[in-house]
């Protein structure tokens, strides 16, 4: 798969629902499992963040798009790409496709927003992790 | 509230996260929550359509903008109003808004799709049920 | 229903999974929110609790018995009766009784200690709290 | 670990709620996953069973202790142990373990039945399934 990082997610009783598949919202935990370990891929812990420097991750916005239902025991891969980066904001293109015959699940664009946690408002991403997403943004284009 | 369409949902733990605030993906559990009720107020049932007609209604994809965190114990009111109907989709505009401050907590646009429970495609809305959200869209002109 | 408290609870796509009944974890978010209720019927917040007094409510044991799988669209009534009232903690009672046939779906007995939120350690309850307990568990005699 | 199967488990946003810990109901779910990954491990397939077989698998009853709060990024270990095979139910002894500090975050007994999907009564496991579990059974003692 063609992109900057990929989980690999199993669907379990919890994902689906009675109409025999995935329930819809249940693929915005799947985009940010992802979301999560490409964070920690990049050195970046979301729970250090919030207690050591009262940094919060926020999404402000997510757009899905379903295509085929995945249904209770698939293998699915969840992947990643940067799609921009600001000084307070990242955007993500994500994907969820389905291992065994490769069928497009869902799509979703969702931006995040950098909170600081004392105050709940909007604060520049430190400089430190600011450069990590701008190297990975980077890295897509070659 | 100026909406056709309004739930009262109160915020319990299962909601939230370590964040503080109700998880992203679960302001998608109460639009629906909201789109089933407002069905059972039109006198339709999903779980006879699909056991009798075979029908699903099934999420075609969802935009969801995140506007002030809600917390535990928040009484909120989700919103529902028509914003449009074909003869196989119908589109939502959905809130929700916390009850103490009248706060938009969050947004969203959904589209839905009748869907053949057999095979898994799309299909025309049964006569009755297109009946019922053409008089509920129209309804809100007035 | 004889019961000292009951709140109605509606089943939705989210608590439900693709074997057609509600998932078996979702019945302890049907117990929580039931106990949730009864708090706030008593005057007692849980987030003013946490934030003001550091005080949290913790589940230490939970056995639960499923009987009759409830499906979608149910109307159920989800019981509590104080069981067992201690210094640091306090026991329940409770089931899930589907409204259109009075069939019982769960029942369930769970322990909940009071926590310091700050040590994360077992805490006496505070004693405005801990009379209100006993009041509740003594009405259920008579 | 000392556990006939183990499932690895990482904590994500979705799993915690706002008292900075893992959602009791969300340990039902790690512990149902290990299950699942069990029975794939046997080559057993719910999914096939649903649909070609009309077979489901479902609890019957399950007591949980909570030990210690598991929180955000924790990676845990999920333990299984089949505790007794009977003609038509099973019986697992379960554990969350924190991979960090060895600590005992959880523990569970869960007897599962096995019911005819079509009538949804209990039924015995078809004789390929109880083959597999009384293997798994005995594994235990050697």
């Amino acid at each position: 798969m063609d992109a900057a990082f990929v989980l690999p997610v199993r669907v379990y009783f919890e994902d689906t629902d009675s109409g025999g598949v995935v329930y819809y919202a249940n693929y915005l935990k799947f985009y940010e499992r992802a979301r999560s370990e490409w964070l920690r891929a990049l050195g970046i812990s979301q729970q250090s963040l919030a207690q050591e420097r009262r940094i919060l991750f926020v999404v402000r916005n997510v757009a899905v798009a379903y295509h085929r239902p995945a249904v209770l025991d698939d293998a699915l891969s969840v992947t990643l790409d940067v799609a921009k980066v600001r000084g307070a904001s990242i955007e993500f293109e994500q994907k969820v496709v389905r291992d065994a015959d490769g069928a497009l699940c869902s799509s979703c664009r969702v931006t995040i927003v950098c909170v600081d946690g004392g105050k709940m408002k909007p604060a520049a991403f430190p400089e430190d992790i600011l450069e990590k997403f701008q190297a990975a943004s980077g890295s897509r284009k070659s």
